[in-house]
């Protein structure tokens, strides 16, 4: 981990979020901070990142560490380094060192941690051997913090709670990602005029992100084939016509991620059905964002896309009726199949590791309607809170070649008319907003979203942009 | 994983290799390929990577896939996708497709593999939960291959030795993964004279790397304290007069690594002392390649680039004394602190999850020597082998302040002339040499390591090069 920011408001932001879960819970707290997970043989790591919970309290990204809490206080417990770690690896800060950035009230080597562990509540941490840790640690069986009761699934109800709304440090980290991705996205649109291959986009975006050292919080999406919703494949040929979809989101080095896709031509010019389909999720996205502000149900914010899919596609012949009958019937989803967005904060799907605890107001549960079930966020809005708005139209194989869909919804398609658009295989317009008391601020503003501007950076080829990559 | 080259030559390329193991063994093999470890959250994984063994008999990147070997005869097990995986991830190739590229004799679901249990041996994997679903349907402890006894032991000793010299598939990879490598480097070169910090040239590098589709085979390093020798942080700023150490290798997605080091001026100048310091590296390192050929003993190429560097050392006037008598006391590694190199395959330090059991030549093991324990292969080398040759030179802090070895090394050191040599934290220059019997063939002979041409390569700051990342 690196040293060499100024922390100075760190630790008075860290000691706010600690109180703040400490005015919620009555029991103390042991947070780890997770190992590196090895990458085929030992030696060779993934780049390391630490559970965003102890991110959240702890600041720093600290690998086998932990942090007590208890009423606010902090202890951290970590080990120094060994000599041969300094000479391989240089001279790590001290633990007095970190203990004093992030505002800790005592630091003590990892040994000292069973003896706080009596009555301490956990979250699960995914590498499986910090997880055999906790368990041994504690003396019990650790589980999922979506389990149905006990003091884990209190400390997740109550983390999920601070964590839902962002304070000032975190919309900081928020804005630099966001404003890195702005910059790979760039890059990509200037890329992808002369690339042959998805992976050449990809490159010139990822290249960006490193350059400014900040990590991809998420595995890109760079494809021609925005069909497949999450399409980690990069070596289709970009051939004349093709539309590029790119989902890339920056991270910062203290964990907080943007999440932002773009969808362009790659000739630089939308053909007339392209457009039609651009503009119409340009419309939904624009909407959606526009109804942003607190108390608003998110929920209502995705049918609103939904209904303004619906009601394009009736526009453009695609669909047959009414678009509040339609979106009634699940219509919509046959284009529009995921929901319109999530939770971001330190993970691109925030706290997703607590199933639905976060993303869903208490005593709601996921839909099995088909044009609601993947929504991943149904509660009420608040400001603070940071979301994405997704909107997207697809034709996905899967769906629209599927025989019981196609027998139900034969009636309101018109597949002729949609065998037209087979230039559009799938386009998605995706920024983050953050809710504010007057409504919904684009935190990615700065990447435009209108078709002509789209063109035009594409046609740039990467001139006055300052990323070529050839 | 894709399917889209030609593979036409890799079943017959794989049977050899099957057939070769099952000439060395006489009970059979279950060898899975291991499942994505998850980043923090469940849904969120770092990008999949199979393990080695099951790549070089299996030749594909399956996910949760296992391969059943018996006298040269190949069962492939794997599950097909569900509809949901399809609708997200798209359309997977087919089961029995996998095993006619593959050339396996038969294909079965996950399902039917308890029934190829009995007395098989496998390699312990690195992901916790394949290791348990190793334990669980062996029905017995999996333990790393690099205890004692018993059938995974032998396996791992037949896997080693077969894997240990490549064939013609293999090195058709590994010029791949070179010829990327190759030109990652010369874009980090462009970069580096007007990148203000080290993340800025790894971000050229990486990208490179990303646009041709190819992954990482490590954590990069680069840096301008090449002095801590396993750097992995991007945040120093590149100053006038700095060096950059840059340690990046490309992987093929079938797995094949590259590993190459470039350390270069990043004002396009190395100063007399840097370039003094360089030349001498140099000369190690031409002087290593050049000996490099069947039955040589890879320590004593180790052991000539240590009297190399001492010997260079002394006409600079840093080290007092004869080279011989100086590599006899170690007095080399104060300096030259790790091995001449390693093994490069399919892992960048090959097959190191077997522990030194393909890297030592049976019965010998490392040395406690400051000078000689580093060393990561003790082996006479055979044709088809493929081995990096890393000479450096560091003032490594941990090293050159330890009270100890100052004391003990303090007659054999010219303190005030080392001090002359400030401006050099870390220089290493590193190629993948592979051993024929007419000698070493550098695949990265493409990358230039002479003084002047690197400069060259730097003032060009990308003009000519055809990467420009500003």
């Amino acid at each position: 981990m690196e040293i060499h920011s100024d922390y100075s408001s760190l630790a008075t932001t860290l000691r706010t979020r600690r109180q703040r879960l400490a005015e919620k819970i009555a029991f103390p707290v042991i947070l780890w901070s997770g190992g590196s997970s090895s990458r085929n043989f030992p030696a060779n790591h993934y780049p390391f990142r630490a559970s965003s919970h102890f991110l959240y309290f702890a600041g720093l990204p600290l690998k086998n560490a932990a942090i007590f809490l208890d009423g606010g206080r902090l202890e951290l417990f970590m080990d120094e380094d060994s000599a041969e770690n300094a000479l391989w690896h240089g001279e790590m800060p001290k633990r007095e060192e970190i203990a004093q950035i992030i505002g800790a009230d005592a630091a003590f080597p990892l040994s000292a941690l069973p003896t706080r562990a009596t009555g301490a509540a956990t979250i699960a941490l995914q590498d499986a051997s910090t997880y055999q840790q906790q368990a041994d640690i504690l003396n019990r069986s650790v589980t999922p913090s979506y389990t149905p009761e006990g003091i884990d699934r209190d400390l997740a109800k109550a983390i999920a709670s601070v964590r839902l709304c962002h304070d000032t440090g975190a919309i900081s980290e928020l804005r630099q990602a966001a404003a890195v991705t702005i910059e790979a996205h760039k890059a990509g649109m200037a890329a992808a005029k002369t690339a042959k291959q998805e992976a050449t986009v990809r490159g010139a975006m990822e290249g960006v992100i490193i350059a400014h050292n900040l990590t991809c919080a998420y595995t890109s999406i760079v494809t021609v084939h925005g069909e497949v919703l999450h399409n980690n494949q990069y070596h289709h040929p970009i051939q004349p016509g093709d539309l590029l979809l790119a989902d890339v989101g920056a991270e910062t080095p203290m964990g907080w991620a943007a999440d932002v896709t773009r969808t362009y031509p790659t000739t630089g010019e939308f053909s007339s059905t392209q457009r039609d389909l651009y503009d119409l999720v340009l419309v939904a996205h624009d909407a959606c964002i526009d109804k942003i502000r607190p108390n608003v149900e998110y929920q209502d914010i995705h049918l609103l896309a939904a209904e303004v899919i619906a009601q394009g596609l009736v526009d453009l012949g695609i669909l047959r009726g009414q678009a509040a009958d339609l979106v009634a019937i699940d219509a919509h989803a046959l284009f529009f199949p995921h929901g319109i967005g999530h939770l971001l904060g330190l993970d691109v799907h925030d706290m997703e590791d607590l199933g639905d605890l976060a993303g869903y107001e208490e005593g709601r549960e996921r839909s099995d309607r088909f044009g609601l079930g993947f929504l991943r966020l149904n509660r009420p809005l608040q400001a603070g809170m940071l979301v994405t708005i997704e909107p997207g139209f697809y034709q996905v194989p899967a769906i629209l070649n599927n025989p019981e869909l196609r027998s139900k919804y034969q009636d309101v398609v018109n597949w002729d008319k949609l065998a037209q658009f087979s230039d559009v295989r799938g386009i998605r317009i995706e920024d983050d907003v953050l809710v504010t008391t007057a409504g919904g601020e684009v935190l990615t503003a700065g990447l435009p979203t209108d078709a002509q501007t789209i063109e035009e950076l594409v046609k740039l080829g990467g001139r006055g942009i300052g990323v070529n990559l050839t």
